[in-house]
């Protein structure tokens, strides 16, 4: 009940107690890598974790939830979407899977929808998906722009997307825009000048799709220093459906993140080994393209770090599930059920150079995922189920 | 409101109105295959169908529900389940998939604790697993014994399977019973005698795990035809793990189905395409064991009819999600999407011999599902993300 003299909210602090198995992520709280703790309580204060330990131990509190003997994981880090969009490729899907002929316009078509949709359109669309992704765990979500190639439509849908979550990326270099089709270096004058002087004020990251048919390295690195100069933290699609020079280009401008990482030398690998780049791995895109999917064994044996995203887009993987991902991940790309959770998790946040999420510790943020199960594994151990049965973000059940 | 006059339920009709697109799998009712309505509306009257059409001409009825442009489908038919059953095997599959050794009894572990189970804790947990499936679209489930491998085990495995579906299989011979490792055809001769005279009073189905390592050819002849001598029908493990004579054993005795069908010579191919025997692929299996999927595409080349279905079970596929299951049948069965919604629909309903359900057309059992999105092509373009957003099982909303 609210009364006259308790206006002002005073923030309560609540234990969840008898979490089966609680992923914090620290090993300095529990066991292992991921910081395993059995029977485990989290005490929230506000919107950030106050305490973690055995339920035993844990300290008084105004409320007490019971985890009832299921697991407990921090909310999912999905460092990778593609969300500022409109227009229905399902045909274009359904052709492709049916192995039928289908004059498909690719990432075209999803920027003549993008560029014709209202404002609300496509602010409903992704705030559509942000709680899609939410109530399966993701409570950390980067959103790209990418589908405007415009100044003004790359501007509209960064500050869109602003709307929605604090990491925004700047992806004017997704593809040459349709009009500069025969003038690319002009496009990419226009990505590094005009349109990065839009768009920079709206982002913290710049990101380039470094790839045959889209940006070579050059052009990519000339996307990336731009961006850097205005602040902005690279990150870069690379090596996806090739092999090329954009893994090695994110490790030597100190990109956040490398992104797909499918085709990779040992070159490649190495480089991702020695520097702070992270390899973050989309196994929905080798899915839904019948591609053949990332080594995240050869990465994680070399000492790369590894995330995992489910890269939601309407045209090469259109998922939102990191529980999916994860699923893929064991058994697709060589990851223990320990790796990928931690990928899709602490990796993540690795990704976005976070500190306050992808871990379950006193002082971040109180982003957590119950699963209706008894362990994390089961993330794994039962694809498909929805198991993600209660989510909180910033102390907040959603 | 209820009033001392209406004491007496009057079935209500309800009209579903403005389904973007309908999947009657009833070619006379739409186009295609699956008989696809655009705009379409279902009246429900009590727990069936009335009337399927556009929505522009459905006829009045007591309530209305706008759809909303949401695609609506058959709910799905699980052929092939192993629910009842207790005892955690999570460890042995992390150390599966994690590449360590672990010494795992396989089914004799769930064996031995479903043995141990009590009546209560057996019935919760196919309880659980049945309401999980329900909320994932599955309407009509078959539940399998096979963890008690006694005469009472197995009978009481069935009463309670019975009470939670009428598809109920009595599947003693899954694998030889620890007490009779040393002599398996008295195990044979315990199914086929005393165990089935104590079961098949329970059951509507007879299975058989026909591969090495379980039954033979003549063994599981023995079982199958002691079965249909008491009235049940026969239906296969056959072909999972290695070639055998599992498929062409079920073909001859006439089986409702054949399930896994991952080794497939072309004769069994062959048997499959002529005779009335369903191909249920259970891709979970694959998936959860690293194994090569079944070549679904070769079998409905062929002229098989192929059903899907998820098998789950604690060993080899934990999974419960049929839009899982079609999802990897698109992706690496050869399916495509239409054919993959109608194996887990009209497929499933084949393989168990059912008219009522797997498809919406008047007089049918009124089971369906609303999914998030608008069109069924969607359960294989948004791998993972939990669609099913409403489901209706004999005209009740669950
Ligand atoms: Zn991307
Ligand atoms: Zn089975």
């Amino acid at each position: 009940m609210t009364t006259a003299t308790d206006t002002v909210a005073t923030p309560t602090t609540t234990a969840l107690v008898h979490i089966s198995s609680l992923v914090t992520n620290d090993p300095s709280l529990g066991e292992g890598p991921l910081g395993l703790i059995q029977d485990a309580a989290v005490v929230i204060d506000g919107d950030r974790i106050a305490w973690v330990g055995e339920t035993s131990k844990a300290p008084a509190t105004d409320n007490r939830v019971d985890a009832a003997g299921r697991a407990a994981i921090p909310g999912f880090v999905d460092s990778h979407s593609h969300l500022v969009f409109a227009g229905d490729r399902t045909e274009e899907f359904n052709a492709r899977m049916s192995g039928r002929a289908y004059s498909a316009g690719g990432i075209r078509t999803t920027v003549a929808a993008t560029r014709a949709a209202s404002n609300n359109v496509l602010n409903a669309n992704v705030a559509r998906y942000v709680v899609e992704a939410l109530h399966q765990g993701t409570t950390t979500l980067e959103i790209k722009s990418g589908y405007g190639l415009t100044s003004e439509d790359e501007a509209r849908a960064l500050s869109i997307a602003a709307a929605h979550t604090d990491e925004v990326t700047f992806l004017g270099a997704h593809i040459v825009a349709p009009e500069f089709a025969d003038d690319p270096a002009a496009y990419v004058d226009l990505v590094t000048g005009p349109m990065l002087d839009m768009c920079a004020p709206h982002a913290r990251w710049v990101d380039v799709f470094c790839e045959r048919g889209a940006f070579d390295g050059d052009q990519a690195r000339a996307v990336l220093t731009a961006g850097k100069e205005r602040g902005l933290i690279p990150r870069v699609h690379a090596n996806q459906l090739s092999y090329g020079p954009g893994v090695q280009l994110a490790v030597e401008l100190g990109a956040a993140s490398a992104d797909h990482c499918t085709h990779l030398t040992d070159a490649d690998v190495d480089a991702l080994a020695q520097g702070d780049t992270v390899a973050t791995l989309l196994p929905g895109a080798e899915f839904s393209t019948r591609s053949t999917y990332p080594d995240a064994r050869r990465l994680l044996d070399a000492g790369a770090t590894v995330a995992l995203s489910p890269d939601c887009n309407p045209g090469s993987s259109f998922t939102s599930s990191m529980p999916f991902c994860i699923a893929l991940a064991v058994r697709d790309m060589g990851m223990t059920p320990d790796e990928a959770v931690w990928a899709a998790t602490a990796g993540g946040a690795r990704a976005l150079r976070r500190d306050d999420v992808g871990r379950i510790a006193p002082g971040a943020r109180a982003d957590l995922a119950l699963l209706d199960a008894p362990s994390h594994v089961h993330l794994a151990y039962r694809p498909g189920v929805p198991l993600v049965s209660a989510v909180w973000r910033a102390g907040t059940l959603v």
